[in-house]
């Protein structure tokens, strides 16, 4: 079934980028801040990786969407612009990466915020929001459009965009996957734990390949979740390339920025906003 | 040596899909009923996977078997029947999700009847019974054939099927395989914690036609377990059907639904009921 | 260097099954007793993987070495004779399968002796022992000495077998490593809980067949430890067959029981027994 | 870009061999000293990984630097001078093993100066050295300036040399990476609990292709971080044996010493030294 933002393709491929530098590390403990070679683990994505991504779309081509926290943007005060001068968007991605679940309700509207906050003054223009670790509470998405957004990229109830209703109105999701994230491929750290075996990039763009496929034949939205950090590095980069060519050479892929798929969908009366709500949970049935 | 219940051929598959949705999350704690995107990631197997699992096996002709928690089908009350009508078996796999071996006697009895008394309110014929999490205990047997059950699909003694005695009648035991399930290969969330490396479909369909290959050659039962929220994903399921496709024409490979194997069983005299017991642990031999 | 135990060889291949069925399970604690589903997990190694293995064996014509915890032995009581009859060896697994570093040295000597006595009460003829998970104490090397066995199968300080000196006399070691053992590519189990990806059978050949070419090079010993209830599944038989082949087809590899290779190192007088000892550890050093 | 430690190629390759020997394994815990298979398979590192390594790189041609921890020199007197004598580069690799941030400033120090008065006694030349766990704390660079070594290797803020302002003056370093170590593909033990799955060679080394061709396209340092006790089985040293080959084939790498493309970054007034300071990290933001 083709809808409108289709583009008349069979899938759409968001390339989205999560700038989280040290964020994760930091929302894992403090006192990580301490470890000098984790930090610089972290570091390279903004100061190695973003570049040459940013070089890379623009030889291939393709517009992609860069997540941001808002501590990323405030302590390096021109990524966030050097972003959108390239043609791409930049989009919300909490303040701090902590987890909305690991957050009181005050603190994740609080942290919600002050993101903005960042972004506003810095003259950057925000349509979207993906929640720290995918973390979305059930408050997430009222948030988002409470405060004028219209999209969220965090939940995983399809594969194609969906409307999501809210006390604040509707929202469009653009849902994501831990398939199409690198995260779970490449990342390794021993303090703060993180990964197990690490990933060849022959592997993961066979994985990345077969899902694409998967979505041209099932009319999918094909929403790729890579972290600077990790799949910056030389070989990834190589096999992103590949990937992009691969999904260019197809024919019936369009790429675009998250923003412009959600606002194809928000024009697509055929899309009824869901309501979707937290199960009952019966302590008697569940009592851990 | 080959039994009725091969039907003449080398290996017969059982293709099974357990319907498991939000369940094995809200009893790795109810806490996590609160997680928007765990809860998304879960109810995408009923409202996307599943639908189109029963395309598939519409469109390649062969049979398959849907374990549903009984909470499961509660919540979405056309489920179940949906199924049906498709030509397909549903059995029973708890009410709750929760392993036996993690519940009390007296508990693990009261999950069982509670699944039964869901799909009778439904008009669902049940024929056999797979313990959440495979975890059956030494009762779950005697239970099965307690309440007419005609087979159980939990167990690994053996890679055919064998009949197991209990206090009530045998039953028959459908076994089932770590190798032969999606869930080691593909499931990852962050919380609760679960996975580690997500796997390429190419290596997963590599693995299923080695253990089919060895089952041809041994004449065995071909029990696959898929889940759809893992397996209902695009590029998994291109390759879930390029494996059936690959097993059908191998030609010596007979589908059917768990209900019918184990019928054929039951009707084999050849087949005798096997008498297992818990081993003696001596507390001296080992303290922990 | 070729020595007399290559017997012209470029590379000795030992066949090694050790045929643990629940013990190691019970050794991770014995609640897993009531655990119906681990257990006849583990009873399918010694019920369908060693008849199996052992027809593979003779169609092949090649030997083999048996590892078998005395509880094994005890609690089937044919099963090492039947091995033996087929003219394999059954040597020493411990009784329990509870790691030697687990226990003190009393344990650890019970345990050794009470496995002694169980085949020595089935009249099975021990010459070598492997200790359980591999987990020697500096004692265990004695406890061979001491009564009688000739060789140890646990250690890894070298890829060629070699003699280690005890206060009872030397041993001979015949070298293992994690790299030829089927349970870190093939063990899966929630609880207790073991393993994490569970690996295709085509992956696993192509790392043995990759160091099998690497001890061809290097004239080692080829000392394979395989699990009855791992590699006994049907695809990952035919591929342990798949591999012997290879390795038949080499024309250099000579296969070889692990006492036949002992007696030859033990002929030899150019390798001379190794004295090791436990390093010296500074708590100023080492404060944890 | 070129610079001039690139000595015209499109990527430099440092092979470093890190000789933990029983370090990492005592570092985890004084106790598992008393574990005889652990402290075998460490020690099969320098006694017969080591000498092979030395022998490969003979054969091949290319030079390398051996990161030894203090602790391993002294217990094995002879080692570190047959690594210099046949060519290569000796570095520090710490004292004992433990990691820079599990200890206090002071113990830091101590042991940083302990492993140079075991290298003095020695008489080996230090240029450089290599935090253990790749661990470094806000203080090393400027305890391995303080003492006159001109480089580190233990940072990943970029995939080129770069030079580190300290208090003491600057420094080189030489990053690393996750994905070009052996022991997150490789390692395994039960006790204390390391690694997960263990990786095919095959694997391992595409993986390693694949980044080194990517640091040919981006003219990176391809910094090699190999332990014998891993990569000296046979398989594993015949795939890195390959690996070279295939680089060496590749036409534009250069093989280095760390010392020598540390003294080419010094020598090169266009890189400036970076002044990197640990980030402020509010409490507020970061409570945990």
């Amino acid at each position: 079934m083709t809808a409108p933002w289709h583009r008349g393709a069979n899938a759409v491929a968001t390339l989205t980028f999560d700038v989280d530098a040290e964020t994760p590390i930091l929302a894992a403990g403090h006192r990580f801040g301490a470890h000098m070679m984790a930090m610089s683990h972290q570091s390279y994505g903004p100061d190695v990786g973003v570049p040459r991504i940013l070089d890379l779309l623009d030889e291939l081509g393709v517009p992609a969407t860069f997540f941001v926290p808002g501590w990323v943007a405030e302590h390096r005060p021109g990524l966030a612009a050097s972003i959108v001068e390239r043609g791409h968007e930049v989009a919300h991605h909490s303040y701090s990466h902590r987890s909305p679940v690991a957050m009181t309700a005050a603190e994740e509207r609080a942290d919600f915020e002050r993101a903005l906050a960042v972004f506003a003054a810095q003259g950057i223009d925000i349509a979207g929001h993906r929640a720290a670790l995918w973390g979305a509470s059930w408050q997430t998405p009222r948030l988002i459009a409470e405060h004028g957004l219209r999209y969220d990229s965090s939940l995983m109830g399809d594969d194609r965009p969906y409307r999501l209703a809210t006390d604040a109105g509707p929202i469009v999701e653009l849902p994501v996957h831990w398939s199409l994230d690198d995260w779970e491929q490449y990342a390794y750290l021993p303090e703060p734990h993180i990964g197990s075996v690490i990933e060849s990039p022959v592997k993961v763009a066979e994985m990345w390949r077969a899902e694409l496929d998967g979505m041209r034949h099932y009319r999918c939205l094909f929403n790729l979740c890579v972290h600077p950090f990790l799949s910056g590095r030389p070989g990834r980069l190589l096999a992103l390339r590949g990937f992009i060519e691969y999904a260019l050479a197809c024919g019936d892929v369009h790429f675009a920025r998250c923003c412009d798929v959600a606002d194809a969908v928000c024009a697509d009366p055929a899309i009824e906003p869901r309501t979707v709500a937290p199960p009952f949970v019966d302590p008697a049935v569940y009592p851990v």
